[in-house]
């Protein structure tokens, strides 16, 4: 059994941009050279989330859509009134969404469905450079 | 340190279908031998999620009504635009619940409390038969 | 490798009381010695979340007042009319939110962000006295 601790950077434009970070996941996997275990993706701050959904253009509008109807961005939050940052919604956002997300691998594989790809949602209210924890467990 | 890849097939009616798999899991558990470490559950496909629940009558019908209030089925999505499948809605209620649960289990024993019930819930618009993916990772 | 698990038991009032865990699971994390890893935090009931979020004051008003947008106290669930207890709302907002958070640690330290805080939260309807499971996994 080995643990692994590996990043992803990328950069984002906010506002519930999603970047597919599937093929990046997997490459790492590749290279770790394990064939069964668990990667755990976490990002480490409390603008962005990651969870799982078919990558398609229709669904990378509606899932923006979404999170606008849940937690609009234009309501007046406290946290807004404390800071000035006027990110109140980025932060409930991603509260919602969750920071961490784990998933199994065997025969060197993620265990991921055909449409089903892996995604980071950037919840802040401007572009950013992003680094999302990546730590492989296994065998 | 043992990995154990594992799963569970059942059938499931859709439109937030949920079925109570606490007592397949562990089952599974027990035919393991393992006795300190986690299950991570995952759906590997993006129209299904995993939570926890009271796994009651009036919650089975609680939740899937919160989801059709959070989600409506009968809104105009853009992917349904794209894809003509109509199932738009139960890909967003799949990526907000989300396909990922870890669950701790000590002395061979799941740590869930006592009205707590894992639940696999169908978001899809149509029956399906349902694979879920376990791996027990432990000693 | 090892399985350490271990607990963290609190004080909760109730009605989406929020509780910062990051300097308990710190604790516990720098005892275990372990250096590289993954914690497993569960909530062993069916009316408590955790996630993370920026601890402070504002967000700690915006985060309730959003479960009482999404899922209002005062609207009539079935699982009240079987249970007579009332707290239907607790048990939605805790499905929604989910039982259990994966944080990878390295070097002996999680991979939070600095402005992010592990969360209990407490959705029931009255305090309580709560037991958190915590499960360090690594080496």
């Amino acid at each position: 059994m080995k643990v692994i601790n590996e990043s992803l950077e990328f950069s984002t434009s906010g506002f519930s941009d999603m970047k597919d970070l599937t093929s990046g996941v997997s490459r790492i996997l590749s290279q770790s050279r394990l064939e069964n275990g668990i990667v755990t993706l976490f990002v480490p701050g409390s603008t962005g989330g990651v969870t799982t959904i078919e990558f398609e253009p229709g669904l990378q509008k509606d899932f923006p859509e979404l999170m606008e109807k849940l937690i609009p961005q234009k309501k007046s939050y406290h946290h807004d009134a404390t800071w000035g940052d006027d990110n109140g919604f980025s932060h409930l956002r991603a509260s919602l969404i969750g920071p961490s997300l784990t998933i199994p691998f065997s025969h060197s594989r993620l265990t991921l469905g055909t449409w089903q790809q892996i995604v980071f949602v950037d919840f802040d209210n401007r572009s950013r450079s992003r680094t999302l924890t990546l730590q492989f467990m296994g065998e």
